[in-house]
């Protein structure tokens, strides 16, 4: 056991605090972490705040955690000592079910996926702590490989706003000859901007904001549309091959759904707290479809990271104490972050 | 011009009486049709009460029509008179955008599909009149080719019903080893089971209604839940690979939509006047999908006819003369028929 400074939530809602915690030994298969940044997802909040129900406190956030490797256990093959490490949004799952066969072990259908916080081992059924922490120990299979050539800051949040963003647009195949809207310019949106560009796809930032359209642009969007603008919005009616939505305000989601084209796809990230409505009309006369996406496996994850490196995309963030956290989640909560806040892990030392 | 005896909905929600038409004498390329039996639809009742707007009266309603060749125009390749022909849903489309040179004229980006009825032609606007009435004029590339195999009667409700629910099994590529979910045994859901066990795939009937079970086996289900019961309900959680809605009352969507496994679809055919609310999550925790879809195109049409032809597929219908239509569309409002009315058009001479 080693034990680790951290920050914790000690109940719902209540603002972060100095904690301390242990950490497992490594294991045979282990690989231990010192923590060099972690970002700050809205999911953070949300289940800080129990907004998902079934919360575990104290509850140590962070699941976009980058790092370097600082013991390995004795069959660990693919880490050793001094290598870069990033862990996404798990940590474990049955390893033995369909899905985890098939390398999508985030829809894990026996034990589910062990969250990398507010979560339970398999076994101990101890809690989960995440990377709002000095350091982490987790099972080299869960753990991601981390190239030198990229800002390490910017690289804690593609384990999750990256992945979650990369998964849908390589699941649908998007590319070269495709028209993708994004709504939402946060830290899913600006990634999905990113790497819709990289992959060859015409990008439309929908925003309410017409201010935001020089940001759109330097984030790689060919298009900018004011959706409060009428005509604007008219102008792209049945027109987008896919619609990456990030976002989780109510909103009328209609109107959006009738700017795709014949059989266009909305990909739903985020999740509104109220149910949307969806006429049925809207998707029946132009075979559109709606679907959901969870985060991505963890060779997904990895394929997604490599990518990043070879087309040196990274994140766009704001790095900040960990003594600012709370402040942090209030300018969060308004929109008011470019991108991603990350966490300098050694403001805990 | 011909005159023809037909029934007409002479303003909203009045009962069908006796109404007389002329049908125009046929150009080069049309086929003018003595119809035998036609199909009665819901959305024939939906567009006389003008439930959907727009609607044009007086209205002669009849998309589901088989007749045979009375004559034809001069440049008339694939029809002689004496042969069997059907008309569905369209008359004419644009012919031209992407969507019509790809066989998908439901889908026309430009002028719109041309209904059977409740519609207007392409040039003229005359109203389009449909087949509750003694013949048809109807433009070759837009008339199906109807075998002498079947019993007429009962292929008339393929028109619209058996096209509608063809189109998606065969879009998403349903067959061996897909689990089918129907829910709805009425004109499309009937037609969706018959369909679905023909393509090879396992079929469930989902129904509130224990007395179903019998017939919804007849029809070639191999599974039948009762929804209502909570136990079977949850036996079939994470199931199927897609369920066919054909349900246009008001339901809680989102229950259902968590009958879909991993990856799994719901294929919206029905239209709730009130939007149904669906909740994100329940679709990003196993990347189900949510699509609709509209009858066919005409090729595809052709194709679910020769299809039905040869695996001796038809609809189950109770036929009616057209003096009882007004209450045959009280009974079909109640779901009290199996499982379409159609109606010998002989009971008009």
């Amino acid at each position: 056991m080693s034990t680790t400074k951290a920050y914790a939530a000690p109940a719902a809602s209540i603002p972060l605090e100095p904690f301390t915690l242990e950490r497992r030994t490594p294991g045979p298969h282990d690989v231990q972490i010192d923590i060099l940044f972690c970002g700050v997802c809205h999911s953070d909040l949300h289940q800080i705040r129990d907004e998902w129900g079934g919360s575990i406190f104290p509850m140590v956030p962070g699941h976009e955690i980058v790092g370097r490797v600082a013991a390995v256990g004795d069959h660990v093959k693919n880490f050793k000592v001094g290598d870069l490490a990033g862990v996404g949004c798990m940590v474990d799952s049955c390893r033995e079910c369909s899905s985890c066969k098939e390398g999508l072990e985030q829809y894990c259908e026996t034990t589910g996926m062990v969250g990398t916080y507010n979560s339970r081992e398999i076994g101990s059924g101890a809690p989960t702590y995440g990377g709002y922490s000095q350091q982490i120990v987790v099972d080299e299979k869960y753990t991601l490989k981390v190239s030198e050539k990229l800002d390490l800051a910017r690289v804690a949040p593609l384990l999750c706003a990256g992945i979650t963003t990369y998964s849908p647009l390589r699941q649908w195949k998007v590319g070269a000859g495709h028209r993708v809207a994004v709504m939402g310019l946060g830290g899913l949106g600006h990634m999905a901007v990113k790497f819709a560009a990289a992959l060859g796809a015409e990008v439309t930032v929908l925003s309410t904001s017409p201010e935001k359209e020089a940001d759109a642009k330097a984030l790689g969007a060919h298009k900018f549309i004011v959706t409060k603008d009428k005509e604007q919005f008219k102008s792209v009616n049945n027109y987008f091959d896919f619609i990456i939505n990030t976002i989780s305000a109510q909103i009328d989601l209609g109107a959006y759904v009738s700017l795709l084209r014949l059989d266009g796809t909305m990909i739903l990230l985020g999740v509104p707290t109220e149910a949307p409505q969806l006429h049925a009309f809207n998707l029946i006369a132009k075979r559109r479809r709606v679907a959901g996406s969870l985060i991505g496996g963890i060779a997904e994850t990895q394929e997604m990271l490599d990518f990043c490196a070879e087309h040196n995309i990274m994140s766009d963030i704001e790095m900040i104490d960990i003594q600012h956290i709370n402040e942090a989640y209030e300018r969060m909560l308004k929109g008011d972050v470019k991108y991603r806040f990350v966490i300098d892990v050694a403001s805990l030392n």
